[in-house]
């Protein structure tokens, strides 16, 4: 089995040429967001990826992890590999220079993340938990926090973890009980969380922790809770580690995939209590975890797709290599490759995970501009850009993934059931992806509830008139049937849309019964959006191979991905009533 | 966990009042074909597949199987229960009373089938292998083989298995190399093959091996196969067992699914020469071993339906436990179960689960008239039906199982990653269903080949001209959405059907380029079909929560599920260009 390989072209082409970097430096006023820069990061990052993090990917998901009397270990050089990531100053990219980081923009670090996850996705989970820790740090706590946390946890030497779930408090955060005493300059946690991916590992010498729980006086529901960060190893005033904190992990999970990522059952507090310290201020932990959360989703919909480039990259392969049957215009029984519904599969990979990466990247670059425009009006309007994109990043990609990852398991026929061809890898390790860090369920509730009707359908009829605006622009690169497809899939989102907003209010129902076909009907107009865009702006690519192959794509997406748009429409306008015509307790 | 519960209702309602179990017991003449009859068999083998086969499933998972010195050893508890199954007479349905069989239709026996594949996926491949095998040898045997195999199969004493895949030979058995060399009254069989489900076990004393080998004088390619039967232990002439056979599983393979059932690989005449006799006329043996794999396909689209079921009953029970969130119209925080996106998991897994039962009952009914009514025309009028209809029901219910095993494991939300859950095993289980017996690629090629190309549309228009004929009669049931959309997707299938048969014959890429997708348009046409005249046929019910929730579920179906034709269709009419745009070298 061949490593994975970054496309490199193609990540340079969609940061700089399709979302304009050049605009991108200056608007941010950052001179050193070139492209020059970014071919040089992605190339050496590429690197790293192939050589270091991508041979450990199917030894982790054989050995696993396993939990000791002293914490849990990762899989056989784990450790070094995110040790050489560390030093490479790959995780600290983005980040404030005041505490070592390199002061990139976001979106030279989407694709180094894209990287990391298509290469290891349990190692990138790692890289990924750290960011958002990093993140929720950086905006909502004390600069005492900062100054010792920040620069130990941007250089890599320490992770981050998320600490949100309980048993009984999944989706549902108002339902979480762990809680938080006053105790001198901080507070002692006590409660179990589940589900913390690298919960404990011996990767690093200390995991900061970032926990939710209730103070005393916290009022019900997720108005009262509180956040708080609770280190592995209490840190000295010279910044040494000192004692072990209260925090354990109890448990690891035995999953489908991603089997060299812990994922613990934590316990705080089982000898008196963990020491952790406020981020932010008291019962207004959940805004402060939706810093990190935000970040998060986004980097999820990317590593859908990260697995869906490498497992289009494995079938492939296989593809070239396995000789079987006659295929049309062909003399002799001959590779794969050659029939066209393998053909099919690996064009629906293909143009789905190129689709899937301008959508995430795209959400990048308004994350950037939301963050650092020097106009205000810039950064408001890329803020309500990025809240609109970020369910979609999030949960179409990550639908998307479960089809690419399975296609490349059927590419391989009997082999791809078989474990050792490491097809079925990429399928079990993607299941995840749409469940954690919000469901595609409670993407798709954000989408229409907060980003659409709160709003009165403001922000998407803004990004359907650019869409429009960019057909009126593109659409003659296009064929006829191409253009029509596109023109009528925003026809049919705005529609929906209407329904959505006209009928919301007398039907209770409505918005939960279409919403996930309202989110997958923004994920695949936006997808074709950008495709066509891509077919125009290709246009006098140095390589023309790849300018050969992104037109074909794009015309592949528009002619055989696009249409299922209109699936989505019929259904969205069926409305709730037979999603909901037996009751609860008749089914 | 609870255990796998038959849906008595729903399968005594689709043989016997949506496929007309009165007017099939006319047909073929089988007095015996009564819904009482019918309706007290269903309900005996459903308490076998509760309280024996399904409590084995997740044991049977975990456990897996294992290669010892002396052979293949079952998990624990699976010989007891195929004994239990065989001494219940549950392999014998459908088989000739001359070798012990009971002569009930096939119609009875699906039903029987999708529990055993429901409860107990890996012991129901056991018996699905062991039944096609009957049929080969039944249909192509001499009498002297009939003798001395078919009533230990039968009654399941002995079970057989099925071996054409050879390393280099798996969808084109044109490379196939094993060998069969004449020896007095028998042939020595040589070679290896692979991926052999239940090619050695322990359950049972005996195991007939059907083996696809070359005779020396055999023409190259398909036409030079012959099929033999290779028995594990040999048959003395009393019937008693006699010699090892030199025939063994040299190794098991770890596979993503069905962990309970082996895949071997099997070697032929390692110490000399495996001894086998000859089934059917020599160079003759594809045809020969297509009557099983026909049966085959069918049971595989079945074992889609019935993990699909069984997925539905454990997702639903959980959505009935957990409680999360508030949910539109609830004063509180309840049970998932109240929220619709739920409800659309629920309510999609319900439907698509339906339609393919409706779908695989049906085909049995055809088989049964093909070959059992007295008159000549209806058993050739059935045959043809069977024929279009085998690639539908054997491809399209195995996609339609990813989906809803997904579902199944979204609806447990991060549970459902979590191996203990159960969820994740339907998923795993059923990843095999589109790839064995002939992946979904080589069914959809079969579709619009054979079954469409070969007869100019002959067979798909009489089945459209039926469907057509039901709308007229059944449509004023619908809703006018509802009609609309089926009048529509008929519509589609036929404009689709028009441009396969005007553009093959000046694009040879046409027919492979758009063949899934007439596939998965077909099955969603055939299966909106069989809701709606559920939709009408269930009118009277005596079971009025049956009725409703029927009428329900095919109004969900109707409206949310069957709209996604217009994507098929739409992604048809763009033909091969796009598919085959970039060359083979380029991708």
């Amino acid at each position: 089995m061949s490593e994975y390989r970054a496309p490199l072209d193609e990540m340079n082409f969609v940061v700089d040429r399709l979302h304009d970097l050049t605009s991108l430096s200056v608007d941010i006023n950052n001179e050193d967001a070139s492209a020059e820069l970014l071919g040089a990061v992605l190339s050496e990052a590429d690197k790293l990826a192939n050589q270091v993090w991508s041979p450990l990917n199917v030894p982790g998901d054989q050995q696993g992890v396993r939990l000791e009397d002293d914490g849990v270990k990762a899989a056989d050089g784990f450790a070094e590999a995110y040790r050489a990531y560390a030093e490479g100053g790959w995780g600290s990219l983005y980040f404030d220079p005041n505490y070592g980081g390199q002061g990139l923009p976001f979106s030279f670090a989407m694709p180094v993340a894209e990287m990391a996850q298509a290469s290891n996705m349990s190692l990138g989970l790692c890289s990924m938990l750290t960011a958002g820790a990093i993140e929720a740090i950086h905006a909502h706590g004390s600069d005492e926090l900062k100054d010792v946390y920040l620069e130990k946890m941007i250089s890599g030497e320490w992770t981050g973890t998320m600490n949100l779930t309980e048993p009984q408090a999944g989706t549902d955060l108002a339902l979480l009980k762990s809680s938080a005493t006053p105790n001198g300059d901080h507070f002692l946690i006590k409660g179990q969380k589940i589900f913390i991916t690298r919960g404990d590992h011996d990767m690093t010498d200390n995991i900061v922790h970032l926990v939710l729980a209730r103070l005393p006086d916290a009022p019900v529901g997720v108005k009262g809770i509180s956040l708080f960060l609770v280190p592995k190893y209490l840190v000295n005033a010279d910044g040494s580690l000192g004692e072990r904190n209260d925090a354990y992990a109890i448990n690891v999970e035995h999953k489908l995939g991603i089997h060299a990522s812990p994922t613990c059952v934590m316990s705080y507090g089982d000898n008196g209590g963990a020491i952790g310290y406020l981020v932010g201020k008291p019962h207004q932990g959940l805004m402060a975890m939706f810093t990190m959360m935000n970040n998060e989703r986004l980097v999820v919909g990317l590593q859908g797709v990260g697995l869906a480039d490498r497992a289009y990259q494995h079938a492939l392969e296989y593809a070239r290599e396995r000789v079987q049957s006659k295929a049309p215009g062909q003399p002799d029984s001959g590779a794969i490759i050659h029939h066209p519904d393998i053909r099919r599969m690996l064009m629906s990979m293909r143009s789905l995970t190129e689709a899937g990466r301008a959508i995430c990247y795209l959400t990048a670059k308004q994350i950037d501009l939301s963050h650092n425009a020097d106009d205000a009006e810039v950064r408001a309007q890329a803020q309500r850009r990025v809240n609109l994109l970020t369910p979609i990043a999030k949960g179409w990609p990550t639908e998307v993934a479960q089809e690419v990852t399975s296609h490349g398991v059927q590419i391989h026929g009997g082999m791809g059931f078989i474990e050792e061809t490491g097809a079925a890898q990429f399928y079990r390790d993607a299941r995840i992806l749409p469940i954690y860090e919000g469901t595609t369920g409670i993407q798709a509730l954000d989408l229409v509830g907060r980003k659409m009707l709160v709003d009165g359908g403001a922000a998407v009829a803004d990004l359907i008139a650019e869409m429009q605006a960019d057909v009126a622009t593109y659409a003659g690169d296009l064929t006829a049937g191409q253009a029509n497809n596109m023109r009528e899939a925003i026809a049919a989102l705005e529609l929906s849309v209407e329904q959505l907003l006209s009928g919301a209010a007398d039907d209770v129902m409505l918005a939960g019964s279409i919403s996930f076909d309202m989110l997958m009907l923004a994920g695949y107009v936006c997808g074709g959006w950008q495709m066509m865009r891509a077919n125009a702006l290709v246009e006098g690519h140095e390589n023309i191979t790849f300018a050969i192959n992104k037109k074909a794509t794009a015309a592949y997406y528009l002619d055989h991905v696009l249409p299922r748009a209109f699936g989505h429409l019929r259904s969205i306008q069926a409305g709730s009533a037979s999603v909901m015509a037996i009751p609860a307790d008749c089914l």
